[in-house]
């Protein structure tokens, strides 16, 4: 009776997904008109062609949108556009900066401390050159880009406009705006409180004094529109265009979008495996042992191949031996004024005794503070779940049959809620532990939310699995918190954003449409500046890889008995795709680009993952009742088994991880040559040297 | 009986550790007069002071010896010298270059075609730049030499005489003739086999075609008599002196005596731990827990500690940051000529598919039929121990006694000798791979070295704890196997080899003196060149690890029964350090130095050997009577218990391992003020050249 339920459960619940999945494409379908409504708006002076704003000034395409308090002192604001104006010997950012314009339903209330930021094309070209940027060259080599060999180069011809991408530009203003550094000055000017020292970054400190409250790069609607169509509106099955999504959003976006896509695509041969594994009289609990086996190649094999993947995007896209430019103190940093021991400028200084302490003796005791309540709420969890097998075996009915999975649901969203709580004590902790990096603050959160979010989800189940041993009731939470999950998370991440996002919207065009008749039905440049500068502001890719581990949990550690996990994690992450990509289209600003060269501290997250899989897949074999049968006579024989193959496979594992290269051999033999080329070029560059010299002394 | 046996077995071990120490100083003192009859032979002639050979030409300091085959074609040596005379810019080396004179008594099969390499100071300086050679700047952080920049280097005055160590010269004497390339010859003159192509290096296929028999650098007999005086014949205890010991050998070779002195040092602790352990009654078998737990945090920490003190050491001395060259292929590599696809140039290839079939075809089921070989004779030694034990059981007298130890100490000498015969048959099947890196075939190498040394030296401890589960007799056979193998190590290593180079010596200074009085009893420079040219090859610090690497396996997997160990390895390496300062200044040739920042693959081996230790010692905690009446009720749990602790402190340990960071703050920090520095003047000069480029406009 219970796995017929279970099975009725399931259907349910792959059904809501497809309608899920439907409702998600219709509303971007049925969006298509709206979309087309305000698409193009900034057509006339957003377009990198080089048409102008309609102000006074020279002629310039604007990039990125500054936006300072709305009580900002003129004096401060004459003070940093100045500072972005000037020559860069002057210490200047030599961009050109213009103030927006009123909207046309101009109001009291709206801010009129609005910049546009934009460059000439030599600028951005030196900039690029500044932000070791790397582009491919005439022989299809990556190369740093330098103003010095421009023309080899492929795609540079004339100026050179058009041989950078807008989201690259964007990159280079920001990275421009970031090193404008304080000369002289002891405070901002008009700020008595927001003090400078020589070399402090200025943006930097408006930024923490929150004089300066965003900086932005602007859509560019045309190409959004173009994207948007191959990306998702596509009715046909096809790959993510992930170099246009790395065109348009960067390295860092476009990574997550093939790691997504990697994933969905190596999740399909165990999905297909469990399906008659799931449907056929395999179903009986006690032949996972090959499911299991399976399952530990797996998740080895992908994670490798992944990063031979990422390594080929990352090379074609130009990032993968792309230097690391010295990391500047994060905006919230705060501390003793003093000399950095590596620039030698001065610095606030924060002693790490201190940091470490605050670690330790604050954070790490709130995290096991925080795992041990979810470890009660787990156990509340198993009291509402006996209670209720309590009343079905009392009155076995349809109705307490659903009874049955109610306290895996609540438990499910209780599980949600309790991880967004902690996200935002644990980002509070993180800031106050004073990190001088962004990577490292980063580093710090990921790991505290990682551990608490694994516990909070998979502590039942292994609690279920390894103390309980029932594997009805662990094939039926993992069913139940997977799906709740999903939903909960595809509503919180795009639905209601989304929502709010088109309420906004619509009240403006009603505002605009209010005032005058709008031609083409396209909001003026003004309106949509300021449209998007209300727009939700992304905040990293965080959350999605976040989502992606636990998926990853289930499906690694707990699929062998439920085989259909693979099928709905393949399920969501298809629905994944398209909801992702509407939101970063039409739910959010534009993130700035960010160069990275691989999936960072997540791939350690899931190779970890990994590791423990083998562990927990190891120990559900040993639990089989397969296995069980075979080594009838000693238990304590089948453990011993048990333990050594593991311990092997677990060696296997490393010693694979070991002997696949992370790079392709392909990629290898371009990096040497270009490493061999300069080593060459130095070289010869001596020998001139030493020959004119021998010239001069004749 | 058997334990009193034992006790007085480690008497006398310990007892003949002792007095073979006091042998080896005894040999070393006494041959403190042997010594100064032949240091300083070269004194007139090897002095860097810059006194000449007394041969006619520009005066020079000869630094390198360079040994033809003596019936070499007239037309290749003039044509070989001259390459190595030539102007760089003609593609020669710019190096001076003698023929060493005849011998005091010279005889016809005496090998005429001995030539000297020296260079004049300023293509040694240029040298140390081609080399990226660092040095400590006169702001003490390590820099990579440039001419242009020469006075901003410490200790550099005049014209930099004095400058660089002589190890640095032979080096880079060594790294010129080594990338002394053909331009359009086909083949060497003079002999048509010996094909060429544009950018083949000369000295290699000079070796590989065995016209050219070495390359060596010369010893310096006075420095080599301070640092000899500093490094072993003080009687006072103090630390080695790895300074002077990198000044003279190198970078690898110091490091190599750092990881002596640190693994000695590390295992004091033990040792302490150990002795009253093993004296007290706590000898009786059961109580080894705490001893296991100390075992498993002690490897961890030392090994991670010990990377530190590596990256400490390679700091100072100018190898941590310096940047590899590109790798020629090696000597012997063959195939058919291609182009490199990295450097573009004409080089034999041999595909990759080819070798690894090669490996995974022929290498690896040899090596597993060495395996299984080597577990054959192990179960004859079980056949024997069996036997032997049944012979003491009839008639217990103290001679059937000694009879018990007699099978381990045959299995220990067969061990020893198969892994001699091991060895030469790996060289072979390394070489006939057909690898095109040197790092590549050594890395080979080592993995096939390793695997068989460990399986043999360990396979019978593992099978006496695990299958036979005697503590006893597991204590016994380690005792046996420690001991043994270190005496035949050590004799094999350094009396030997300087038994036969005493004779050799002896033989030519009676040689000497039948001819003429020799005035101070010292070589001339003829003979001692020749002398140096007949002393066996230094063939790296392979063995000498290994070794370690075994004795390293003994005390941290199996330590816990026979706590001794530590003592006896302590013992070991104490004479290690003295017969390996002997072997290196007295019986080997010197050898080129080698800019090693690390020990390379070893490290992994050690690290994969404290993982193997963590295992082993769990299952020895398992397996002991003290946990076994803890949990005398259920088996099961005992296992279940010990499986989890295991795999918790696993997981300690490689978070402790990303923890710990693997270079000290205060390097990272002059490390990134270094890229800091460089980075700031590659902008500064950017900088300039836009302003003067805006000069020049205007």
């Amino acid at each position: 009776m219970l796995a017929f339920v279970c099975f009725i459960f399931v259907c349910c619940t792959c059904f809501m997904c497809f309608t899920f999945y439907a409702a998600i494409h219709f509303i971007i379908c049925g969006d298509h008109c709206s979309l087309t409504y305000s698409a193009g708006a900034l057509g006339g002076g957003m377009m990198l062609q080089g048409l102008s704003v309609d102000s006074s000034g020279p002629s310039f395409t604007p990039l990125v949108v500054v936006e300072l308090v709305s009580d900002a002192k003129e004096e401060t604001i004459g003070w940093l556009l100045n500072k972005i104006r000037d020559q860069q010997h002057d210490g200047g950012a030599e961009l050109l900066v213009e103030q927006l314009g009123p909207g046309v339903g101009a109001q009291e209330k709206e801010n009129p401390n609005l910049f546009l930021v934009g460059a000439t094309w030599q600028r951005l070209l030196s900039g690029a050159e500044d932000v070791g940027l790397f582009k491919e060259s005439t022989d299809g080599s990556m190369r740093a880009f330098t103003c010095a060999n421009k023309h080899n180069f492929k795609d540079f011809g004339g100026d050179g406009d058009g041989f950078l991408s807008m989201a690259e530009c964007q990159y280079i203003i920001k990275h421009e705006l970031d090193t404008l550094r304080a000369k002289d000055e002891t405070h901002v000017p008009g700020y008595k409180q927001a003090k400078l020292y020589p070399g402090k970054s200025i943006i930097r400190r408006l930024l923490s004094k929150r004089i300066l409250i965003q900086i932005f790069p602007l859509h560019d609607k045309e190409e959004l529109k173009r994207l948007s169509f191959s990306w998702y509106k596509k009715v046909k099955l096809s790959l993510q265009p992930l170099d246009d999504i790395r065109h348009y959003y960067g390295e860092g976006q476009a990574l997550y979008f093939g790691f997504l896509e990697y994933f969905t695509f190596a999740l399909v041969p165990m999905a297909l495996f469990g399906v008659p594994y799931y449907l056929f009289d395999w179903e009986d609990y006690d032949k996972y042992v090959v499911f299991a086996v399976f399952n530990l190649i797996w998740c080895t094999v992908i994670l490798e191949l992944w990063k031979r993947c990422s390594a080929s995007l990352a090379y074609r896209w130009g990032t993968l031996s792309r230097k690391k430019a010295f990391e500047e103190p994060r905006p919230g940093f705060h501390g003793v004024l003093g000399f950095n021991p590596v620039t030698g400028r001065e610095e606030p200084l924060y002693p790490n005794i201190k940091r470490q302490l605050r670690i330790y003796l604050v954070s790490l005791p709130f995290v096991l503070l925080c795992l041990y309540l979810s470890f009660c709420v787990m156990m509340v969890y198993f009291l509402m779940e006996g209670w209720a097998l309590s009343v079905y075996d009392q009155e076995p009915t349809f109705w307490t049959g659903v009874l049955l999975f109610i306290p895996s649901i609540i438990y499910a969203v209780v599980i949600e809620a309790m991880n967004l709580i902690y996200r935002y004590a644990a980002e509070f902790l993180t800031e106050w532990e004073n990190h001088r990096l962004e990577s490292s603050y980063q580093n710090h959160l990921v790991l505290k939310v990682l551990v608490f979010n694994f516990f909070n989800c998979f502590a039942s189940l292994f609690y279920i699995a390894f103390v309980v041993q029932d594997m009805v009731l662990l094939r039926q939470s993992l069913a139940t918190l997977l799906i709740t999950s999903q939903i909960l998370n595809q509503f919180m991440e795009a639905f209601l954003p989304y929502w709010l996002q088109r309420r906004r919207n619509k009240k403006m065009i009603r505002k605009v449409q209010k005032r005058r008749i709008l031609e083409d039905k396209e909001l003026p440049l003004a309106e949509q500046v300021r449209l998007e500068a209300d727009m939700s502001t992304y905040l990293g890719t965080f959350d999605d890889y976040l989502e992606l581990f636990l998926l990853f949990g289930y499906v690694s550690l707990f699929s062998c008995v439920y085989p259909l996990a693979a099928v709905l994690v393949v399920l969501n992450n298809v629905t994944e795709v398209y909801s992702d990509a509407f939101k970063m289209c039409h739910v959010f600003k534009r993130p700035f680009s960010d160069p990275a060269a691989n999936i960072g501290v997540w791939q350690l997250a899931f190779e970890a993952m990994s590791v423990i899989a083998v562990v927990t897949n190891f120990a559900l074999i040993g639990l089989s009742p397969q296995v069980k049968t075979y080594f009838s006579d000693s238990e304590t024989h089948l453990i011993l088994w048990t333990v050594a193959a593991e311990h092997g496979l677990m060696a296997f594992k490393f010693i694979l991880t070991f002997l696949i290269p992370d790079i392709p051999k392909h990629i290898q033999i371009k990096l040497a040559r270009l490493e061999f080329e300069s080593l060459e070029a130095l070289k010869k560059k001596k020998m001139l040297e030493a020959s004119e010299l021998r010239k001069m002394v004749q």
